[in-house]
Formats: structure tokens, C-alpha cells, sequence
């Protein structure tokens, strides 16, 4: 009976999620989902969420495996969708193909989903086994998990700094703290975001670029600026290029309307924030605004401003630290603005993921910790 | 033949100094040496310097060998001394015992040897194979290199950090940014230097016992305090201990009388040092007073003021950077105090020896940069 499939091996799914997570920075507002179609111990069809968000991973590789999906085991690195959008849910599509067992990495905290998908494949005699290697099909859907379930994206914060923690010289140097390698990593995690962000500050001073490059023709994320008044000039390479590549602004109420009007018709998108009692712009507020426009997972680039706002207000999720082998001494600017800590308990905490040499210089990766 | 040398093999030298490391922090002003005597493929023979600097390891590995030492190959981590000290020069030791090929690492720049135990045993009909596993061998004595080539010990600087390089809350609190895994670490590094040091700042704020703990009855380093005005309490940790395990004060002509007095009755060494022209102590001058003391290899753990100085005036061989997953923010206390750093080319720079993560923390390894 070479058709039965064999008990699941979550190897497949290690693959499932290795092919889901090309579709990241690529899908919002969708989740960055993977599917393997296996016969036997051999690959079927194999499918993540195309760019754009459809279509969808297991109707991809449904269509790769044509007749031989009947029978197969399929896995999931997302509960397969329930609600008919602009196409028929995925669960009736794995139904109508006669796949035998579906193996799924975690459920859809999506309302519209929700256990409903695999609710209906098992009420259509599909065997579904959950929970293989959900730890990490967690991590890869963050993004997704994060504006479901809080209304905002996740925040993965990235910091350059020399070894004692500075983002450039008294005199504004900062090109380059860290060298190429690490450089070409950025770019490379950029394009796994679905939007950029920085503060205004860092806008003026670096006139950054923000897209992703050395990489080919690849899709460009959302670029986001935090600027309460709207001061970074039009003329600015964001606004010269705004039309090619996204630029969202997202500003206070107290905005000038000359510097609206000059940067919508320089192709931005204007967002309206909301100040907190101290007169900044309330960041909390502006990323769930940002949620509310569909990103998933946005990665910030600083300052050191936006960066304190974001960790004091406990909206760090992931910190990228790249560490350049020099230092710069006090003078120089720090990575991380005023935050108001009183005690060590008060700091907010992550737990390293990795650490790795690129190139001359370190790079830490942690995670926020909720203990 | 089996008594004959086969052609040297460089393993042999990787053990020669795994063995010579384990003297490392207990035999200043002496180097920290290993030898391996082997015939055929038998070690017959192994030694280390002993604590203390005496016996010299290849004197501890002939005993060792006895009468199997006639014949052997000799790898020696350093270049047998040829001067006659306490005892007899190694080199004419191990020709004494009839050993027939000495490997050696590295030559010695101690004028008193300087390639003339090399000479003398290759005088005596031994073949001698220099450069092996040298820059290793480089790494290994950098202490005693750098106190016979410039009269200073080398110094590896300690930063233990938030992941924005901070080392205490405005309120001073630092214990602990790092864990307990990263302070057993710290304490390992501590037993492989001579000396343990800070300034007085941090030996007032935390009042440390700098001692190694944790590792059994070990040789202690001593433990230095630079304080140009011995503004130091003598009642604190380091005073009361004095005796027992030793405290060298570092301070300026202008330290009061009453000061000296009570730290020389309490046990403490006083090492007068010299000012700059800005009034501050001159660190130079003051490693150069250590180097003359016989130690080799200082350990320094701040505070921000020590370690802006050491680094500004480009006396830091080492960096070691524990870096905590937390985030304290601009008020906190910065690891590296004010430098004068105005342009990045002026930062002193270095080089990524390695990455790892020690229990919930990072560590970077970095050596400094002379290109």
C-alpha cells in the first residue's frame, strides 16, 4: 500500500517552514505560510504563500502535485484557512485533492480561522495532527501572530554600535561603525520585514535609502518615518524616491499642513498620530496604526530616540545588535535615548537567540523575555 | 631505531602550550611555559613552569623523563633560557640529558637569551626546528613579550554591559547586568592574569573584593587600585583584606599623607605614579611601574574613567565584552568614559577573535588592531 502515507517525520515540516519563511516581508498582511506535499518519502508538491499573499501555500503546492496530492500527507506550517476570500479556503482544497493526513505546525489565531480548518478536514475524515514543531513555526509567524492578537506588527529593533554602545562621534560620524558583511546582513533582514522604520532624527542625519539592495530585483519594503512635525525635507532621497518605493509618514496632529501637502504630493502616505501627555508621538498608537494598514513585521533602524521609545513602551520584540570592533567613548551618541529606567528590574530584558561573527564585527540576536 | 626522533609534529606543540597556559597568572615575571618530551609516539616527559616561575618547565619534564629523556624531542613552548638564574639554563639541561631534536615555538626577546639558547644547544649537536605553532606561541607569552619589549604588562580590559553599553542605572545599581555563568567566566580570567584592576571609582561604588572564587585554593593576582588621591576607604573590602591577598595602590604625588600611612599599615604596596598635564593620572607611566614590579598580564574591570584612559592612550590588548540582554537607556552609566574620539578613524580599533554565548549572555573576544 504505497499510497498510505507514513507516520509524519517533522523533518517535512522543518522544510515547510524553511519554504514559508521566503514569502516573509513579502505577504503582509498574510502569513508567510509553507507547504510540503510528501507520498512516501517522496516530494509531491511543495508551495509557500506567493508574493502578495496569494495565492496561498498548499493551493501552490496542490497544483504541483496534481493527481499525486490524492493520498499524500501535507504539511502545514499554519493551520490551512477556513473563510473563502478571493479564493476557496485551503482546508477544502486539501479536502477536494484527497490528501490523506495533514500534519499542522500551529493553529491560525485568525477569527476567521481559528481551529475551523482543521475542524473541517477531520470532519471530512482527513487524519490532522497539530503542534509539530510549533515552537518554531511561533517565531516564524510573529509577524502574523503579533497583529492578530494585539492589533500591532512586530518590532524587530536593529543597532550598530561601536563596543561601548555608540551609534556615531561627537561630530555625527557614523559611516561605517560596522563593515560590509554586516552591511549586506542588514539589507538581508530588511528584506525579510515588511517595513523599515526610523525617527526623524536619523532621517536628517544619515538621509538613508532604506531599501534593500545587493540582492537583485527583489520586493522593496514600506519605508516608515516617525516625525511628529513632518521635519525631514521633501528633497531628502525618501521623498525623491517616493514614488518608486513606499514612504509612509507618521506625524503628529500638530503637523504643519505645508509639509503634508509637499509630502503627499511627493507620493508618501500620511499617517495621523496621537500625542501622549508629554508631547511626544505616542508609539504604541503609531504601530498599531501601522497594524491597522497591514504590516506584519517591521524593523527599526533607530535613532536613538525612536529606539528608547519603542523599548520603554515594551514594543521589542527581536534586537538585532551588531557590534563594529572599535569604541568611541562617552562623547559620542549613544544607541539606545533616555528611558526612564529607575532600577535594573525596570529594564526590558531579552534572551539571546545567537551570536555570531560577520565578518570583523559581532552581531547578537535576542528575543524579548516574558519571565 | 626506535630512539630516533621521528620529524616533528606540531600537535605536539598544541599540547606544549595547553600545558605552558596552565601557568598563565602564576609565574610573573617569568613567562608561563609547556614542554612535551616524546620518543617515537610516547610522551615521556610533560612540565609547565611551575607557580611561582620556578622550576622552568623543561626542567620539571626531564625530571619526569629520567633517563628516557636521552634521545627524546623536546617541543618547548618558548625558547630555553641560557642564562644561569636560580638554577642552571634549561638549554644546557636539555642538552645534559642527551635529548636529541628541541621544537621550539617561539624564540625568547629577554636579552639575556635572545636565540642564545638556540645557539647553545644547536652548539652542543642538537637539531633545533624553530616557529612552530608560533603566533599561537605569540598569543600565549603576549604578558611577558610585552613586558620585555616595552616595560609595560599587557592588559586585557573587562566591560560587562547592557546590549546598549551601559554598566550600572543612574542610581548606580549594576549588580548584575550579566549572570552567573559570565561571572564565573570573569573569575576564570582573573586566575589567568597577574593582577586584577580598577579605579577608584568603581572601588568605592562597589566595593569588590576582586579576588578569584569559585575554583578551590588557586594562587590569587593581585589587586590594583588606581587612585590618584588614595580616596579609598581602608575600612572597605580591599583595606580590610590587604593582608591576606595583595593590594597594590597606584596614586599621585599629591596623595595625602595620612592616606599613605593608613593603606601601608593596613598591607597595601604604594606605587607612586605621575600626572598629565590635564592633572589625571598618567596610566602609561603607571603600567610601565607595574611592568617594573614584574607583573605581566593586568586584568582591568573599569570603571568608565580607567578604561577611556587605557583605551585613549592605546594601551588595551585585549577587550573582553560580556554583554547582558538588557536595555538600560542615556541615563544609565556608560562603560567607557569621555575619549576625545573626534573622528571614527581615531577610535582604537579591533579585531573579532571570537563570539559566544556564556548562559544568558554574550561574549565577544577582541584583540587589538594595528593595521
Amino acid at each position: 500500500m504505497p499510497d498510505l502515507p507514513a507516520p509524519h517525520d517533522a523533518r517535512w515540516m522543518a522544510l515547510a517552514l524553511s519554504l514559508g519563511a521566503r514569502g516573509l516581508g513579502r505577504v503582509w498582511p498574510n502569513p508567510a505560510v509553507g507547504c510540503v506535499l510528501v507520498r512516501g518519502a517522496r516530494v509531491v508538491g511543495r508551495g509557500w504563500t506567493a508574493p502578495g499573499g496569494r495565492p496561498h501555500a498548499e493551493v501552490v503546492a496542490l497544483r504541483q502535485a496534481g493527481a499525486l496530492a490524492h493520498g499524500a500527507c501535507a504539511y502545514v506550517s499554519l493551520e490551512p484557512c477556513n473563510h473563502t476570500g478571493q479564493t476557496g479556503p485551503c482546508a477544502q482544497a486539501l479536502i477536494d485533492a484527497g490528501v490523506a493526513r495533514v500534519v499542522v505546525a500551529c493553529t491560525d489565531p485568525d477569527p476567521r480561522v481559528a481551529g475551523g480548518g482543521i475542524d473541517r478536514m477531520r470532519a471530512a475524515g482527513i487524519e490532522v495532527v497539530t503542534g509539530v514543531r510549533a515552537a518554531e513555526a511561533e517565531r516564524a509567524h510573529a509577524g502574523f501572530f503579533s497583529r492578530v492578537r494585539s492589533g500591532r506588527p512586530m518590532v524587530t529593533l536593529k543597532m550598530a554600535t561601536s563596543l561601548d554602545g555608540r551609534i556615531a562621534t561627537a561630530s555625527g560620524e557614523s559611516q561605517w561603525i560596522t563593515g560590509p558583511e554586516a552591511r549586506r546582513r542588514v539589507h538581508s533582514m530588511r528584506a525579510r520585514h515588511d517595513a523599515v522604520m526610523i525617527g526623524a532624527g536619523t532621517a536628517r542625519a544619515d538621509d538613508p535609502a532604506l531599501t534593500v539592495r545587493g540582492f537583485g530585483e527583489v520586493p522593496q519594503p514600506v519605508r516608515v518615518v516617525v516625525s511628529r512635525r513632518l521635519g525631514v525635507p521633501v528633497a531628502s532621497g525618501l521623498g525623491r524616491t517616493a514614488q518608486q518605493v513606499p514612504v509612509w509618514l507618521i506625524h503628529g496632529p500638530d503637523a504643519p499642513e505645508t509639509a503634508r501637502v509637499a509630502w503627499r504630493d511627493a507620493g508618501a502616505r500620511l499617517i495621523e498620530g496621537t500625542l501622549e501627555d508629554g508631547g511626544q508621538l505616542d508609539v504604541a498608537a503609531a504601530l498599531q496604526a501601522l497594524g491597522a494598514a497591514g504590516l506584519t513585521r517591521v524593523f527599526c533602524e533607530g535613532g536613538g530616540a525612536l529606539a528608547a521609545s519603542l523599548l520603554a513602551a515594551d514594543l521589542v520584540d527581536d534586537l538585532a545588535v551588531f557590534s563594529g570592533g572599535l569604541v568611541i567613548g562617552a562623547e559620542g551618541t549613544p544607541s539606545v535615548g533616555a528611558m526612564g529606567v529607575a532600577g535594573l528590574t525596570e529594564a526590558p530584558r531579552f534572551a539571546l537567540e545567537r551570536v555570531e561573527g560577520i565578518g570583523p564585527d559581532a552581531l547578537g540576536l535576542w528575543t524579548r523575555r516574558r519571565d
